[in-house]
């Protein structure tokens, strides 16, 4: 039994204004509108059956679609908070030896990282797997294309037929050191995926960090399967935040006797910085790669990806241009590490640029704020096909509605009433109402709210779908 | 009697996106918010008690609207389309000889030139009306900073006290050309203002340009002041067809033997493209200039317009970033004359981005559309205080329409009711209706249209107070 277990987290700062708090790296769409997160999870139903993720509660819904947009489904660990890699998987190996035994195999692999070359990734997971039944745990390890001092290195050491012992973890190296690991070889990028069965990993923790161990054990059975979110377990907080915030790295790897390490021969990508998003896909004629509606006069060697509007470039060279309806960046390219000043200081300035996009997801669909007036604001709302907003109600904003495609189920107050598109209604404040989309299609509507308060905090929910208070 | 007379056209496409075609280089507002049409009538109003402008017919409302918001007013001379300078200040001066003789003396103002130092603007106003005067045809030179391939010469003759004969009128020169104009001394910028008397004016058109005076003496008599429109002359459009289109440096001043040049003392700029509006104001310490909500990261010599996103800036040199609500333009500061190769792309794939802006003016007040989906458009519409739009109809689209601030008063078929914020109306394809602004305070509205096909020219007028069809 193979287990991919997914870990998405990692908000991905270097990638702003596109990631956001609210929309981490995972969910960004690549050029072909799969986002990295189900790019990950499509590739790890190739090998598996299965699919467990570890994600934030915040996420689960977004996470939900994206997975369902493929046919996809999975069981999901939802963390309360981030707390480093090593009590995620510990929890996961938790879970999965209950549903499956010890002799589970967990394939941990993060959610934004880009893989190409299926019949590559196929051949390691196979080697991984052969060593974690031998009692390995396994790490994956990128042939390094180039001295990069970005990532830590795995220097190898005996052949294991399948893979290398692993002779030694390195830091992220400076420079000089870099281009010596290059030259001499046997020294790969370390990837941050990982291949183990739950029993040797769980005897692993138990031996190296018994502290950690018995809280996440705590934690484990203070977790049952929450009962709002189908085949999603709830994270206990309070016994979450006892564990200790560590990576498996630290925790386990450079510490135990039997690692081993993969050399990987797919092309593999962290994706962490826009340079690295700029280098995918064909480059035109003058190595310029644009997405959207560009209009170039002169430009070469541009990245330029434009959501909604037309983005004219002239006579630039190297640049990263990334348009999103709230938040422009204009960067060189071979300074977008600096991007992370960039959020630094948004979140400084409490900016909502840093945290939300103009489109926020719900767990029943969608709402886009176009624009935010004195005493007005309006929302283009879309729910899904039969979602529900909660029985709620406002004290200080009226709102109007107007159906533009759909079929919408409101109650307001009394009253209950279906609008078609061109049919419009109006909730006066402090009213009780609800939304739904009772149809097979998705509700497009569109909101004028009204009012001396539009804060999203002055809402009263008196019942819920989703559990939300 | 000096009678400024402001030349409002030109499009200057070389400061897309911020300039349209529907939103001309005259209406552009700088830094301190003022448009250079505003400029140009304010430094007219300190050298005179009157203004004429001759602009197009469709700029008639937009630029009343910016003079009175400076407690300003004009009469206007509204061109059906643009047919050069001769014509245009042919029909001033008879215009200007009716009015007040043939003495009154025109100074010939481009709307679109920025100048800077009121004093020694007065004094070269008062050296040209002494020598327009005496007889001469007056044209003001600008002092050269640098050798500029950009604009016509002037070489100056005979020192005349209040200025200089001209000696030759030269064409934009090559490099070498223009270095040795600089070199030599003598030479001054052809600024393309101009001052002589109605009499001496319409006395060279007569003997160098006699077919032209006749088309245009007829076209003035046809011409009579538009009813609809207060002090504003229509001139009409078969007459005004068989004007030469010529510009008054080679109808006249090429070949009239008593032309004379003032040098001008002032600043003086004409705006021709993003690096010469980059240029004013203050640079910050890494000679950057930035408008709005920027976020620089090690960026150096750039100009950043930002007009209601957020613009993040990350290791930049010497760039111009022009962002409007759909369309940016980033450029190297010394590409930007390439910028018009952007407009004439977009005029050749016929997009709307380089007709109109996102936010329309009309004569009542302005609309801005915020969104475009499927079947439907939300527009903000911003009434006057006591306009009116026209009394209409529309085939194929709803409109729903909700009071966010001001008072609205509606005729919808029969009936006719006032609307206060957070009121909301339905108007049915097919109805006559009709909205006013009743009060003394702007009317904001959002509108919902819903529809099979949503396009501005699905309406019928039946009553309109500007004259509209």
């Amino acid at each position: 039994m193979l287990v991919p277990v997914i870990l998405s987290g990692g908000a991905g700062t270097r990638l702003w204004p596109v990631s956001r708090e609210g929309h981490p790296k995972p969910f960004i769409r690549l050029a072909d509108g799969q986002s990295l997160f189900q790019k990950t999870a499509l590739r790890a139903r190739k090998v598996a059956d299965t699919l467990m993720v570890v994600t934030n509660r915040e996420y689960y819904f977004r996470s939900r679609d994206d997975l369902a947009a493929q046919q996809l489904d999975a069981r999901y660990l939802l963390e309360p908070f981030g707390r480093n890699t090593a009590p995620a998987i510990l929890l996961a190996a938790l879970a999965a030896e209950d549903a499956w035994g010890s002799d589970a195999c967990l394939l941990v692999l993060p959610a934004d990282h880009l893989i190409e070359g299926e019949e590559a990734f196929r051949e390691a997971v196979n080697k991984a797997e052969a060593l974690a039944r031998d009692g390995f745990l396994v790490t994956f390890g990128v042939m390094p294309t180039h001295a990069h001092t970005g990532y830590g290195y795995i220097q190898q050491g005996e052949a294991l037929g399948e893979g290398y012992r692993v002779q030694a973890f390195r830091e992220k190296p400076e420079q000089a050191v870099a281009d010596r690991y290059l030259a001499e070889g046997g020294y790969l990028w370390n990837s941050g995926m990982f291949c183990f069965t739950a029993g040797h990993i769980l005897s692993a923790f138990r031996t190296l960090q018994p502290a950690l161990f018995e809280k996440a054990e705590a934690c484990h059975r203070a977790s049952p399967e929450a009962k709002a979110l189908s085949g999603a377990v709830e994270i206990d907080a309070c016994h979450f935040e006892a564990c200790e915030d560590i990576s498996i790295d630290y925790a386990l790897f450079e510490q135990a006797a039997n690692v081993a390490v993969v050399p990987a021969r797919f092309s593999w990508s962290d994706i962490g910085a826009w340079d690295a998003m700029a280098a995918l896909g064909q480059p035109d004629a003058s190595a310029n790669r644009f997405e959207g509606e560009v209009i170039n006069v002169d430009s070469h060697g541009c990245y330029v990806r434009a959501e909604d509007r037309l983005v004219a470039a002239v006579g630039v060279e190297d640049l990263v241009i990334v348009d999103t309806p709230d938040a422009l960046l204009v960067a060189r390219k071979d300074k977008v590490q600096a991007v992370k000043s960039v959020v630094a200081e948004l979140k400084a300035r409490k900016h909502d640029a840093y945290r939300l996009h103009a489109t926020v997801h719900r767990p029943w669909g969608t709402y886009t704020v176009l624009e935010e007036g004195r005493q007005y604001k309006i929302k283009r709302i879309v729910v899904k096909q039969g979602a529900s907003l909660s029985l709620q109600m406002h004290h200080h904003r009226s709102e109007h509605w107007i159906v533009v495609s759909g079929m919408a189920r409101i109650v307001n107050g009394e009253t209950e009433t279906l609008l078609r598109p061109n049919e419009s209604t109006y909730i006066a404040a402090g009213h009780q109402h609800r939304l739904e989309n009772p149809g097979v299609l998705p509700l497009v509507m569109i909101e004028v709210q009204s009012g001396e308060y539009l804060g999203e905090d002055d809402i009263v929910r008196f019942a819920d779908n989703y559990g939300r208070q």
